[in-house]
């Protein structure tokens, strides 16, 4: 990565990491979430171990009553199908009307055209973070499909670092990588997050789950959605990182990661956030 | 609790609790889950370990040909959106009409005016149960919206308790409770149920699941539901009790708590239940 | 089982075992899963501990773009509704002109005539291999309803034999029963896996997960789906086997059965695996 030039340790990410999981244990916001089938079960724990309270809540029906009530949407296409698309464009436009934040997740957006439309529909509707693997955001970047298999990445996502800024850009949202690095930009600032162990990517769902936790943070936040989407990751990295200390394969890496979230300590956080800025 | 008058141990609900649960694993009966996205995968597996033989099945084709031949249906409105209504609508008539118990969990019933709407239609088909949080179950006292946060409740369950006898001697339903207490009442009997842990409230769709449990029991005894709705309310805290000696976090809860849902003994239940009469 | 005739141990099983498995890591074949609404965490989760890369895309919309990208297509009619009943149809379809393997699983087909007719409709597109318990099997094999519990069996596999052999003749298709001993069956030849414990039945959607197992190992091996769906069978039952020597109940088992899958190495299957022919 010599292309990423300097990078240094900056050590207030640990603090801020903490600030953000602490506030978020106090405050308990209210996330509404439209996400895809696969997601929810895991989703739902990620945020209530977080300490967030989620709401899987995707009726359009729902939305004019709902939404306003809530402190920030997680949108996921995972499994998009054209009955839910207008709840998930009825929400964002509600969060976006009342300034409230909203994320969106394009899981597996280079699958179809029907759902790389969806993305660039929903796309203008301003949410304040994008976050999806390599491919994904090579995708939407190139507003092309076929860059992807499935769900997973082909690419690494130091690959679409590039892609990443060019479509923080355009679309003036935080764009955020997941990958064996992590990375967050706003089109000029870019942060590398190294927290997280590969087993995770044997986990259904783990990236919908941090796309949520994203969410939750930037809920504290909204003004600083660069800030708290590093934070999440690092945060959720970090709960791999112990969780792996205790697991024999990805199931029970998956319990132990939301089991060592929801006892996360000050002082390992501060030890252990890695965020590295990149100049 | 001064206000809800003298307590009083009653041993009989040990071994009422047992009777239930060693039937349960003798019968097996055969359980219709109309429910939300998030829960079905611990529910299922909570009424399998219990001893329960769970159906998901929710197509309104489906109905006539199968609802007949279930013991109880569950209906659970957490992912409610219109085109799941009828099914739910129907499948609580074919067991009204049959004379079958069916429970329903009003889930976030106060998230907005189609959920209470919904919720209120569906208690107009002679639910045996009704099971919600305090919040919910003042929502549907007041057939009113907003007092809820999603799907986590804002009020104590000892503050629902004259909401839920109101309710029940409205719609002529049991209602229970759920929360740090759980309380069970036909509208002049109140029961309050001991048993579980506090971290049971971070395990998204535990409280789906012990409606689920609740179904299970009240279709092995339909005409004692308010019996059998605290004994379910107590063997499925109980399990969390035993479950939690071996947690480390709310996800090993659920996995142990399911565990020791399957392998809870007479001894353990004689013991350890704790259901007080509340005159 | 006397009627099955003489037995035999095929050593050859082992190592055939051990080469899917091993391939499937290596190869990481696509598969499209249109499943059931409780299935969907673990079998994805089956999956990608296995080695292969899920995908659960089931709108109509994607499948012109998506089906020819994968390997194999799964359809499971667990939680059928109408509006799902076209992609699974349009998927099997583009499979079938394109020469992909797909799989069936007609979950509880026994419910409803409408399940029925659907799982019959969908024989129609010559999926490679039809998975059910022995009840499912004997219902489409007389194309009856009735003969279920939900989706629990009421059946030995044994006594499905030779339902699954006629089913295996008129549809062209693999035919495979689990229960106690799996069965697989062309409609002449016959083998018996003896991998699996009995508490696999109690975790919800465990014939689901070896159902998209199968596709996989399918997807490595398309013109030979009867060895494929026995090595996936005994792979499956092999990681539930070792995962029960960690497992205190079934919510233990289910995670140590992923884990195990995740972890199983050559020496095991070689050692472990086994399918017996039947003359």
């Amino acid at each position: 990565m010599a292309d990423q030039g300097h990078q240094e340790h900056i050590n207030p990410w640990g603090s801020k990491s903490w600030t953000y999981l602490s506030s978020l244990r106090q405050q308990s916001p209210l996330i509404q979430c439209i996400t895809n089938l696969v997601s929810m079960d895991l989703m739902a724990n990620t945020l209530l171990a977080a300490g967030a309270s989620p709401a899987m809540v995707h009726s359009i029906l729902e939305i004019p009553d709902f939404t306003p009530h809530t402190q920030a949407v997680l949108v996921n296409v995972g499994t998009l199908t054209s009955d839910w698309l207008p709840a998930m464009k009825a929400a964002a436009g509600v969060a976006n009307r009342l300034g409230k934040p909203w994320v969106l997740d394009p899981a597996a957006v280079g699958a179809s055209g029907f759902r790389l439309k969806a993305c660039l529909e929903l796309i203008e509707l301003k949410p304040s973070v994008i976050r999806g693997n390599g491919s994904e955001i090579i995708s939407l970047s190139m507003a092309s499909i076929g860059s992807t298999k499935g769900a997973d990445s082909l690419h690494e996502s130091s690959d679409a670092v590039d892609a990443a800024k060019s479509l923080a850009k355009s679309s003036g949202c935080i764009v955020a990588i997941s990958g064996s690095v992590d990375f967050v930009t706003d089109g000029e600032r870019v942060v590398g997050v190294r927290n997280g162990v590969p087993m995770m990517q044997k986990i259904t769902a783990s990236g919908c789950a941090v796309t949520a936790l994203i969410a939750a943070f930037v809920a504290l936040d909204p003004t600083n959605a660069f800030e708290a989407t590093a934070a999440a990751f690092s945060v959720f990295g970090l709960a791999g990182e112990i969780g792996m200390g205790m697991a024999n394969g990805p199931a029970s890496l998956r319990m132990h990661l939301i089991d060592s979230l929801h006892g996360l300590d000050q002082d390992t956080v501060l030890r252990r956030v890695n965020i590295t800025n990149f100049s």
